[in-house]
Parts: structure tokens; C-alpha cells; sequence
């Protein structure tokens, strides 16, 4: 066995062919457009019920790729899907992205509030980015304010609604969804309990990777 | 609805009951006293395969308590994992927590010896923390670097191995268990494809919890 020479880039093409031939072997017919992300949310959890619970708005991942492309901010609610985020591609494409649930205003505001953090960070991120992509995989109360918040007007580019968890998390990405649906705001979300961070940044990725190969055809993205 | 109201600490535990719950209802016996790190993994991915995926090697939990407890020091392969990892518990029980893969000298090292930074990075870890607790949820390079290191004599505190894929995977999986079990370092793993930086956060975070409580029984985990 020769593992150690398998270069990261090969090990990856690889793992897309698999996945892409057990999918097509379950019958499973991903939306056309959306594979990059089934396949990479797949790829980081070795789990094919992705393949159904990712639900798409017509043509948001198509435009959560062209706002990446011309630079677009990405938002996110943990610490741990912003470390997971590949820096190289938001560098490549002039992009940046931002967790705020560690500063210490939004700890001040949250308990000035009597609400969470995730929901004191999302405030604080669309007040200092409305246009940017927010990716939730963790917090159903960051996705509730996100969703009043569009109620109120907020035009994010794009909404990533992947929380994990048994409690609120179903509603609040159904919630989410209708809301974007209702306001014209492009969503992915993974719907049903599943989800979480790697989810997260994984969309995140597939997008970036997607957004950078349309600016140089022979790059590939990985994760590195 | 008012779900901003809830507490993440009255979240955590509804959520851990339902997981119980659902264990039960399923008629899945969780082995004696691994319950906080399966039911911690179902709450971090909702996704109950884990409660028959993850193996343990006698005594693996008590180990890992017992390690952080005395203030062992963590090794994960990736940032991801590092960050989700319980930054206020590990400071309570006085452990420390690193991941060498993004340094220079380790990126330096992987072109030199024509092999991965994750292996470089395990190698450095090896050196610099000999009785960590290693985990690893993304590269079974650096699964293969610790199966050779203990064949070579070193003696983690435990080995945590729930790397994530399709490609050399589950083989390192099945490696390090036995490599573990031959040589006595007690092993935690994800047997099968499934995995992730999530899961490797919240198997050490379990186990970080636990020690923590031991301190303190009025003290509750969460993650925050």
C-alpha cells in the first residue's frame, strides 16, 4: 500500500466519480446546475440523504456563484465553518468572510437583549454586510432573525440555511426557505434535521471552487 | 414562537432526551459508558448510523476523561476540528489543544519527504506531545503516520480516528483500530466512510465534558 503518494487533487477526482456513480446507481437525479454542491455536501459527509434533503430556490446556486465572482462577502454563524472555508479561493476571487459570534459586542448585545449570540451576530453582519452570503450551520435563532430581517427589507445575495439538531432546527429552515421564496432571495438549505458547520462550509466551498474555475478553467479546487 | 427564549443549555438537553429516546425507540444498546461521546456525535451530526459506526476499544472513554483531566494536551489534523472544540472547558480542566497543519515548517517538511501535510503534521505533533490525545477527522494520511509512529513505540493518551470519504478511508480506520488494539493505546473510531472534523470536535468535546463534570458535577457542558 502506497498511500502516502496519493496526491490530495487525485483523491478527490476520485471521490467525486464515486459519488457521482453511487448516486446515479440509486437513481438519485440531482437538479441540474446544483451537483457541485450535492456532490462536495456528500463528499464531506459520506452521507447520500443529502442528496434529497438539499433543496434549492430556481437558479441559487448559479447566483450565490456570480456574486463570489465578483467578490461578494461571506457570513457565517460558527467559528468552525468560517475555519473550514477555503482561504486560498476567497483570496483568488477577492472575497472575504466573517464569523462575529466571538466578539465581544454582539456577547453585550445578546444578553442587552435576552437572545442568543447567533442572533446578535447575524444583526451585526447585516448591518456591516446586507449583500453578503450568510451560511448558518449551526444556530436555528440566527436563521430566525435572518428571516425577519428579510421580512424587513435585507436582500442577502444568497441564504445557506444547514443548521443541524432536534429542536427548532426543522422550522427554522422551512421557515427560511418560504421567506427567501416570498422575498425573491435565492436559498440552499438542507432540510429535515441534518446539517451542520462541515455542511456549511462545504456549500460555501463547492460555490467558491465553482466561482474560481469559471475565472481559470484549468484550476480544480480542493480542499487542501 | 419564541424560540429566541430558550436557552442553548435547555436546547442541549431536550435535544440529548430525544436522542435517548430515539436510541431506545430503535432498540440500539450504546456499550456502557461511551453514551456521552455517541449521543455528542448524534447531536452534532443528527444522524443516528454513528450509534452503531463508532467503536471503542475497552476503556477508551475513561482513558480520554482520565488524560484531559490530568490537563492532556489535544492534537487534531485540521483548524476545523480545532475550532470546534470547547475553547472554555479545555481552559477549566487546564489542557491545551493544537493542529500543526497550516504551519511552514510542516508545509516545508510534506515537499521535502514527498508526502502529505498531514503527515508532516503528525509527525511534528508525535514529536512535540508524544502522550497526547490525537484526533483525526479528515486525513487518513495522518491515521497512517500514527499507525506506523505506534508500531515504532509511541503511546498516545488516545487516538480518536473518524476521518471522513471515499478513498483510502475506511482501510485507515480498521489500520489504527488494530494497530490500537495490538498495542494497548486505547482508540475511538467511526468505522465506515462516515466522519468529519464535526465529529472528531464533538467525540473530544464528549470527552472534555465528561472530565470537566467530574470537576464539577453541578457544571453542565455545552457547547456555547
Amino acid at each position: 500500500m502506497n498511500e502516502r503518494h496519493v496526491l490530495p487533487a487525485d483523491i478527490e477526482r476520485t471521490s467525486m466519480a464515486i459519488i457521482q456513480g453511487e448516486l446515479t446507481e440509486r437513481g438519485i437525479q440531482v437538479p441540474a446546475g446544483c451537483e457541485a454542491v450535492v456532490q462536495r455536501v456528500i463528499h464531506t459527509t459520506a452521507d447520500f440523504d443529502y442528496a434529497k434533503n438539499l433543496c434549492f430556490t430556481p437558479g441559487a446556486v448559479d447566483k450565490g456563484v456570480e456574486a463570489l465572482g465578483r467578490g461578494a462577502v461571506l457570513v457565517t454563524d460558527t467559528n468552525m465553518a468560517l475555519a473550514g472555508i477555503s482561504k486560498p479561493t476567497l483570496k483568488k476571487l477577492g472575497c472575504s468572510a466573517y464569523c462575529y459570534m466571538a466578539d465581544e459586542d454582539v456577547a453585550r448585545a445578546a444578553v442587552q437583549e435576552n437572545t442568543t449570540r447567533a442572533d446578535a451576530a447575524m444583526q451585526k453582519a447585516a448591518q456591516l454586510h446586507p449583500g453578503a452570503v450568510f451560511a448558518v450551520g449551526n444556530a436555528p435563532t440566527a436563521l430566525f432573525r435572518l428571516e425577519k430581517l428579510i421580512e424587513e427589507g435585507l436582500r442577502p445575495a444568497l441564504v445557506i440555511a444547514v443548521p443541524v439538531g432536534f429542536v427548532n432546527v426543522v422550522e427554522s429552515k422551512e421557515r427560511i426557505f418560504s421567506a427567501c421564496e416570498a422575498a425573491g432571495v435565492p436559498v440552499i438549505a438542507a432540510m429535515g434535521r441534518k446539517g451542520g458547520s462541515n455542511v456549511a462550509a462545504a456549500v460555501c466551498n463547492a460555490l467558491l471552487y465553482t466561482a474560481a474555475n469559471a475565472l481559470d478553467p484549468a484550476q480544480r479546487g480542493w480542499k487542501g
